[in-house]
């Protein structure tokens, strides 16, 4: 069955993004994590379900960072959980779910053809473990106190409990791995 | 000259205590950090600042790791920054100044005799850094996300960039210090 990963970077006080969706001061950092992790990640996910504000990121983006999942290395399902769908998205690889969060990962799931489930996007990594349904949590700290922005983890409600299954340095990021006690 | 440093157990999502100021998440882990690290800080701490809603934690605290600072094994000078400074208090390590944050740095640096000025409180921490007075934070990251509560780095405003002196892994607990740079 697919486990649902979540997999970012983060700013130290829990940002993943500036108030304008910046994502520069995580880029400064992309070259330290180690390559082997995101090797990892990219093998294992078979389908990535995120919400309509990362889409609108990826679509005027000027960098390929952020215009394709893993700079274009990555080509499978994306799907987009949003009330209110683009009308004009014509890339294949996009589908968007109205539905509740529960039935957007099983179709998420069973896209991902026996591999796992990239969860992207704070609001939607929110409602998934609000539901208890995310798996794994990689997160790749970077030496920066943002003054405002997107927050992850930042609308739960509710305690979750983690397990740290490793933690690393490699030069100034510090990747932190948690499975999630459920 | 004394530096500032910040330290603290802070959740994965970026809490030091729950919304009723809850810390028994924080003490679950507390054997996991390195005795080490906790006996650095203590010798090297010869001053206190903090302000109002950590000393009425304190006062209320049943258990001798809130109610002192290091569970009593350091007795140095505290001060509380406070716009409302209580009548009642007899112990003559607490004193209370309601100045600016900068003239308390200067006060608690003064009574350090040499050594460093601990910043405990979210309130503290955040206007320490936003006047860039803070040199080193060391955090303790515990394998929870809190639902709400106190966040710490909450209210800066604006960007701080720190550099990674150390990244470690101890039990379930990822100890991460940074200097911050000015």
């Amino acid at each position: 069955m697919s486990r649902l990963l979540v997999h970012t970077t983060m700013s130290l006080n829990g940002f993943i993004a500036g108030p304008n969706d910046e994502m520069d001061w995580a880029f400064e950092h992309a070259g330290a994590i180690p390559a082997a992790l995101i090797d990892e990640v990219v093998a294992r996910t078979g389908a990535i379900l995120g919400g309509r504000r990362g889409y609108e990121v990826s679509r005027r983006a000027e960098r390929r960072e952020t215009s394709k999942p893993f700079g274009g290395r990555w080509s499978r399902p994306i799907f987009g959980l949003t009330h209110k769908p683009p009308e004009d998205e014509t890339d294949p690889a996009y589908h968007f779910l109205s539905s509740d969060v529960r039935d957007a990962v099983a179709t998420a799931s069973a896209a991902a053809q026996g591999r796992d489930v990239l969860v992207l996007g704070a609001n939607v990594v929110d409602q998934c473990l609000r539901e208890r349904l995310v798996d794994e949590i990689l997160i790749h700290v970077v030496p920066v106190l943002l003054g405002a922005g997107v927050r992850l983890f930042g609308g739960l409600g509710i305690p979750t409990q983690l397990g740290a299954l490793d933690v690393s340095a490699s030069g100034q990021v510090a990747n932190l791995r948690y499975r999630v006690v459920k």
